[in-house]
């Protein structure tokens, strides 16, 4: 006996390595991974994660890259996984936040005519527009324009709510007016609070400004990105026989990816090369809060390049 | 008997007219106003508002003006109360979330050398100027800076936020690096949600902001407006003999104006002029939910011209 086999149905941060990874890989079929702290940071690949990523598409399983990154379009991904030295990734295997948010616009939402009101970034944008979906072209305001006088479309159907760079207090104002329809649908690419950048600083996510927006009106944002299961569903309605038991997803951010996981039914796999410590995981699995639970995965790995003995076991 | 001296007894939504009013002004002997809703909507009066303020200081009262907009330095109130008509309104009778907020910074915070960061408007910086609280003059941002790439100053003791219609992405992920330090106080103005303007639309309110900086940031925010205790503590502290008990809370919504009065064991009076109406207020009274009794006021008046006839009795 390896323990493997045991691994496997244990529930809670159960440290994993060689043998059990081995099975891990037996007993999925698809494998779901964040990409930001877990495939890389920034511009630089996790060491080892190319291979891993290559090895698990070479062996004919369904690899997904479910990101709340709304920033960047799906072709900007590609390329960057090919400068990054990732092979045989595709466009469809590419869920992002700005994606999937324009796929439900235009098939769950079906947003015809009038237009979405977008307070985010040119990513966002350029998805609506390949999914077809209207959205309003933001001319630049007028200098001195306030909430007071400035001009309001007439039949925005929908306010979507991203990382906006650009954001200011009248884009607040705007949405927050035309969020007084109640027919008006409010939607959120994700709910992420911050993203840690170099020096100690950090950088707001969509979720700061989607919680000015529900202060303002008084409303609850649908949330498109992890934890959300809206992602999930989309993997699932495009490719078939993704199987809930059998998909593991692997992220660094418990209260995210491993509520993700745990939203869709998934196995989840804590790796340590970005946000969450394995003290956290820890820390919530001693919880007697049942809702805490969702939060601790079933697996930790100090980095997702542990799967690379198994393969040299496999081969 | 006129039932004025069981009105007095009397909790939760009671319509008052004449003699109960005349028993409320004798029994009282300071009256809290809220200002937009009560007294005036922007540039008019309530009809009657200036002769019931008048005849209170006539006939000794206290009279306070307690106010969450804090986008007018006290001075620039008190040429308002003048050009609405109402006279013999002084500085003193003004206490304004932006006041509180710079004595707060300097007798409580005691802020010294470094300085506050202002998420605000001109009316804050100038409050803070006059009580001699040191704050980061904000040069305008360089075009193109991000908080990548952006100065961050050293020794930040607070971020105080408050209503800002220059608010931008970078103001907010600036205060968001400040944060960072727990040492650095986080201070709100007011935690409003929004303000009504025509036409249907809305103003968001300081509340919104907040919310911004307590998702990035993790941190809750130190109010000073109404609902918080902290203005009826100012008034306390600079005038003698205010006794909680002989205080009437005048204001037009529930969840800021009553619960303001609840939190500093003041009788609450809402008057129908503003936000809030009756039927909100009876709804609080049916809840079972006994934080929900907080918002239900004592008293109710169609507008504070029902004071009038109560003062010409009384005459």
């Amino acid at each position: 006996m390896d323990g493997g086999a045991a691994a496997i149905g244990l529930k809670g941060c159960r440290r994993v390595r060689g043998a059990q990874i081995r099975h891990l890989l037996d007993a999925k079929a698809c494998f779901l991974f964040d990409c930001d702290g877990v495939i890389w940071h920034g511009e630089q690949a996790v060491p080892g994660a190319p291979r891993v990523v290559h090895a698990l598409l070479r062996r004919g399983k369904g690899v997904f890259f479910v990101t709340n990154n709304c920033t960047r379009p799906r072709e900007t991904y590609v390329r960057k996984f090919r400068r990054l030295g990732f092979t045989g990734v595709r466009r469809e295997h590419i869920f992002s936040s700005s994606y999937c948010a324009a796929l439900y616009l235009r098939d769950v939402a079906q947003v015809r005519g009038g237009g979405v009101f977008v307070v985010g970034c040119e990513g966002m944008r350029e998805e609506l527009r390949e999914a077809g979906v209207p959205y309003l072209q933001e001319e630049a305001d007028v200098p001195g324009a306030t909430i007071y006088d400035c001009a309001l479309s007439a039949g925005v159907k929908a306010v979507l709510v991203g990382h906006d760079d650009q954001f200011t207090f009248l884009k607040l104002a705007k949405a927050s007016c035309y969020l007084r329809d109640p027919d008006c649908l409010f939607l959120a690419t994700d709910s992420d609070p911050w993203h840690p950048l170099k020096d100690g600083r950090i950088l707001p996510g969509s979720g700061c400004l989607t919680a000015a927006l529900e202060v303002a009106t008084g409303r609850k944002a649908t949330v498109i990105g992890k934890p959300s299961r809206f992602m999930f569903e989309c993997i699932s309605s495009q490719f078939t026989g993704v199987d809930p038991a059998q998909c593991l997803m692997v992220g660094d951010r418990l209260e995210t990816d491993m509520l993700f996981g745990s939203n869709c039914g998934l196995d989840t796999m804590l790796t340590l090369t970005g946000v969450s410590q394995l003290e956290d995981a820890e820390e919530y699995s001693r919880s007697e809060q049942s809702t805490k639970q969702c939060f601790v995965p079933d697996y930790v790995v100090d980095t997702i390049a542990d799967f690379l003995p198994a393969f040299e076991e496999l081969d």
